[in-house]
């Protein structure tokens, strides 16, 4: 686009201009740290990283195995795996959700359309970078003793597996942050995402492929904690926190295309064991179906007026989701097709009653307001999808899973090394890692400590990311500028903010209906 | 969302209700009926449905083979090949097209895109599961002897396919039928649309890869004998069956991931025959382009006024996707390059002809008012495209495609058992099952056959599920309903909708252009 | 939808036809050009091309390798490699980036919506055909024998490529040249185009895989060029080169799914060699997110007023982009994930710092308007880009990519035949075709002349196609009909125009808003 344009938008906005000089050096601070950090990151990168053999020729891969004496040779064998093909479609749906579809389900706010998208690109850029850092540093200290952290598909699947935990609690604060406060929210919240993260695959060993405690329930309770140190009267009751007709309609791309690839974000990294990949997919698939009908099937009884039983787009473009939410820990697991439908209409259901009374209530008693109702979409039904995969685990057994299947889920349900199980399966002729023996009951009881501990480890470090964040320093908005892009962006024909500052309710209705 | 914005937002209507309380109790039967359904599909899942083999661990699949005497060992065999990446993709590209694609695309309604990305998201995930129950147990009926449904990724496909025909129909009644309406019609369609795919895989044996027949003439003429059926003057000439500018935006983001994705459409199923899935990708791409040009070019001149040629966003929003359909059938038939572009220049040039001169005479000579105009989209180019494999099977060779290739493609071409072409084959070294030893004109005349026969199940299907969803208990809209979200949906400001009763049209046309 | 919206549409048509009658016959030769051209493409479809190996019967292609006793028998042989899984997932996000994400992408002017996604729609559509016919006859020229030009899903893409960089220099003549005008610069742009690749593949042999060099920086300069041939007074200061809200946001759904898609652009073509497909995957990823951070912490520095330091959407929508443009050469090298960060956040400095200083001074010095800004986001990216891809061609030895990796990479570091080295690396065991033998320097040097035969070809060829196309007879648009869907498309509610035509701009101003 000319530049001639955007000097004409600037005219408006002079006037505008002595009116609002309310902050001083917040894009300064903004603009410095960010690009510190873009800088240190790239010294981190050079530090810290490398391709993974994937990337690397077989000689490479070779040498460096004699070097370490690790068991790469398997990887630079004769016949190379295509992991393009195994991990890449899935990566690309995960990548679509965490852009188009957070980006545009976050649109539905009318004079927030700017900032949803194009914070939820920004923050999501930078902390998949910042992910593949911290994850990366936390596994080499208990992994396997790679002497730099390897990049590969998978790598970018778990990066932005953390940015999807910031990306939920963002949901919680949107409108409400500055960008400044976004960036420092973000840079904290990684780092206890991946401490969480490292309990759950170091020390509880539980299973949860698609993420329901670890993404979903964490962001929702991170972010729900954070809203409530952060809280304060200026964000209740804002006449611009309300969608218009078509910012309802591109929330529903974020929606649809959320609820399409959902079944690639439970099963992304369930390959290479195509099986329960497979499982994955189909379970996620009819869970996702059903909640979509139980979620139109309820709506319209909680907005009814007399005769008039409305649909509500909110219910729609969130508690429709739900349904991917509860299945993720579950989903690679043999819960059967009707047991993954039930577990859809159970959390369509939950969402949407939790959007009708549980977000007034929340906000109204406990001073936790959620601007996306993210409690609804992620927190409640992750905590569901938490029981249910304790459930699943309980009644897993080596019928339906074979051993192959049942110690790549959950390796502790391995014999031990040395003991007699162990031994037996040996001459079986069943190939396997040493676990710790666990039984299924043991298993269901280490799935609920990790939603136990998910919880604690999300709550306390909302709550401490809250009290850094509220410091003047980090520039709060002021109750004029939450939910609204003015501010913050070159927003075109900004003579409309005008009349909103000038309180003149009516008028500015009419000028919203206008977009 | 905060629910404080609901509550303010039902300020309005508490005004306007006074003034609208037509009907009574129809959301409480859409409530009761949608959820009493999805828990039928739970109980139908839970009796009828399992993991298909590629969902089980290897010793269940082989335990079930010595049970059942079945074939399956083969799958269960010690190199599993990866059906994830083979009908994974293909099978997301298809999902866009259902959710994004025809939901979007439906949107050009200046007031009616929630019903059209709503219903479109609810029917299809309904339709989706009572897809795979119908044409599951008539497969089962005279299908292989597996004692389930078993499902697969090919089974959310076949699935989406069902719900096609269904979202096809829905194009035809856009606007002029409740959502109780439209669930009743998608539950009677899925059976009739079960019985035709029955007939054409079990008995008449015909090939329609992308569904030319099966999927787009059926749920077209389906839908036109469903309005002519429901038709009443209350449909025609409403105001508010109009486009703004941006409406038409929306739907191009439609029009586009159909148009895109139709080449996994018509060959998701034509695997594991990578030869013919090649073939089929290569020849729905270079239709459609030609579909596209061919449009463009003639648009103009349907809409010309004096000198002003212009195209209209109407022919470029669908009829550019006629050659997608057209190419259906023989997409993954060896009709050459030059013969894809040939039939995509004919279903584009159709198509668009249809809109400008058919549409209206079907409305106004026939009284079959047809919304989205998928008689010309779907129902013309589908009859084409059925046209256009009957001939493409009758210049069918052995030299073109191989023996493999062509009993893969015509299963009934392959000489019956005991034959004298059977053992010639047979010490010839080729591998096949035995067929009815069909001429290559006998199988033209089947696809003949087949694509009367479901132009026959359509137009009595939709003429039945017509007289009985025009009962006054399936709460048909009124005349002010129609093309509106206003009372069934909660749509921000509503006070428009006053204007629009006051009978106001220049005033409601200005408010509409805000919108 | 149905004709009698259309025909209400066309009353307030017939009063703004008297006034605005000034071109004639523009359509009638626009639909006989695209009407002639795209039976020219039938018939040359028909003469030239055939379908590839992958699509044809195993006996087909082993018979065709007989009677021309090519290297073909291995297609054919007993374990054909499935291509569909191997090129079809990336071909459909570079498909997804060319209709999707440039369409929508061109859509942030307020009254240019279905122009931008709708010529494009059409170009891209038309262009692939003629892509695909001129870069397969040159190659046929200097290729390996085969009879016809053979259709893949590589061709696919290569088409795409061709038609990527016409849709590049599209946006620096956005809205300023008639359908007419765009049609016949796409037919000339190819030949240009095919020729400047034919050079890149036969003669200089230098490495460009995701095509910085051939693509973007050849379509941006080329537009440049155009741009200025067609540069008069008009374009200057029109008001209706401006976004309005809905718009930016309908713009940033073609830069999300341009950024997400990158990946596979730069990576689709490096099939079947793994290795540098895994490694420009995570390089392009890398890149894209330095370049979105570094633009959203640079982008309010040059947006500031007084305190108020803004995002521009202009930045957002494009600059976050040049990461994918910049690392395109470089994306299978092995530059190291920093290296990749550091391409990334120099381009997206680079593309930000061009939009806010060069592109208005182009315009005001050097006569050539760029509407998009291609000079930013594909124009001097792509040139970093060539030059970061000569210098990790200058640093590329044995080590790092293996004998089989650097031999694919640039085949003409290879040794000669017959020479020393040649039968040393046989002896070693190494598989590979003989190349020139040249040194890491010499190939930086290739890549660098590559570089600039790339923009001489470009500069030249849109210097000759803007003489072509002033042309009164490709009927350029008058001031009025510049960067307005006007007169060229039905838009809905046409009274709009009388208003622009009066000149009342407060009024038109007004009007926008409201779209």
């Amino acid at each position: 686009m000319d530049d001639t344009l955007d000097s004409s938008l600037r005219q408006p906005l002079s006037s505008s201009n002595r009116t609002r000089v309310r902050r001083n050096g917040t894009a300064v601070k903004f603009t410095l740290i960010s690009l510190t950090f873009q800088f240190l990151l790239i010294v981190l990168f050079l530090v810290l990283t490398e391709y993974g053999d994937h990337s690397l020729p077989p000689q490479a891969v070779a040498a460096q195995a004699r070097l370490t004496g690790s068991n790469k040779t398997t990887a630079g064998s004769e016949q190379p795996v295509n992991e393009v093909s195994i991990y890449y479609p899935m990566f690309q749906d995960v990548h679509v959700m965490i852009y188009v579809g957070f980006g545009f389900l976050m649109t539905f706010l009318k004079k927030y359309g700017f900032g949803a998208v194009g914070y939820n690109f920004f923050i999501a850029a930078l902390m998949t970078q910042w992910g593949t850092i911290v994850t990366g540093c936390l596994n080499q200290i208990y992994g396997e003793g790679h002497d730099h952290i390897e990049l590969s598909i998978q790598t970018l699947v778990t990066s932005e597996f953390a940015a999807a935990a910031v990306l939920i609690t963002y949901g919680a604060v949107l409108g409400k942050v500055s960008r400044l406060q976004l960036l420092v929210i973000g840079i904290l919240e990684i780092v206890f995402y991946s401490i969480n993260e490292m309990i759950a695959i170091e020390f509880l060993k539980y299973a949860d492929a698609g993420g329901s405690i670890i993404i979903h329930t964490f962001g929702a309770y991170f972010g729900l904690a954070l809203s409530r140190v952060l809280y304060n009267q200026k964000s209740l009751d804002n006449p611009k926190e309300e969608s218009v007709y078509h910012s309802d309609l591109f929330a529903m791309i974020g929606t649809i295309f959320l609820w399409m690839y959902w079944p690639s974000f439970n099963a992304a990294l369930v390959a290479p064991d195509y099986v329960a990949q497979h499982r994955s997919i189909i379970n996620t698939y009819y869970s996702l179906a059903a909640a979509c009908v139980t979620t139109f099937a309820l709506s319209p009884v909680f907005q009814r007026k007399g005769s008039k039983w409305r649909l509500s787009m909110v219910h729609v473009q969130n508690a429709t989701l739900a349904g991917g939410v509860a299945v993720g820990t579950a989903s690679n697991m043999s819960i059967s097709p009707w047991g993954a439908l039930l577990i859809g209409c159970c959390a369509g259901a939950l969402s949407t009653v939790g959007y009708a009374f549980l977000t007034p209530f929340l906000t109204k008693y406990t001073k936790t307001h959620d601007t996306c109702g993210v409690n609804n979409l992620h927190g409640m039904p992750g905590i569901l999808g938490g029981i249910a995969g304790a459930i699943a685990a309980a009644h897993a057994d080596v019928n339906k899973y074979g051993y192959d299947g049942m110690f790549n889920l959950w390796s502790s349900r391995a014999p031990e090394k040395n003991s007699t199980e162990h031994m037996t399966l040996t001459n079986l002729g069943v190939k396997f890692d040493a676990g710790e023996g666990r039984t299924a009951k043991a298993q269901a009881g280490y799935q609920i400590a990790g939603l136990a501990v998910g919880l604690a480890i999300a709550i306390i470090g909302g709550i401490i990311t809250g009290f850094i964040v509220r410091w003047k320093i980090f520039d709060p908005p002021t109750r004029e500028q939450m939910y609204d892009d003015e501010d913050y962006w070159e927003v075109p024909h900004e003579e409309y903010s005008e009349d909103i500052e000038a309180g003149n309710v009516n008028n500015m209705e009419e000028k919203d209906d206008k977009l």
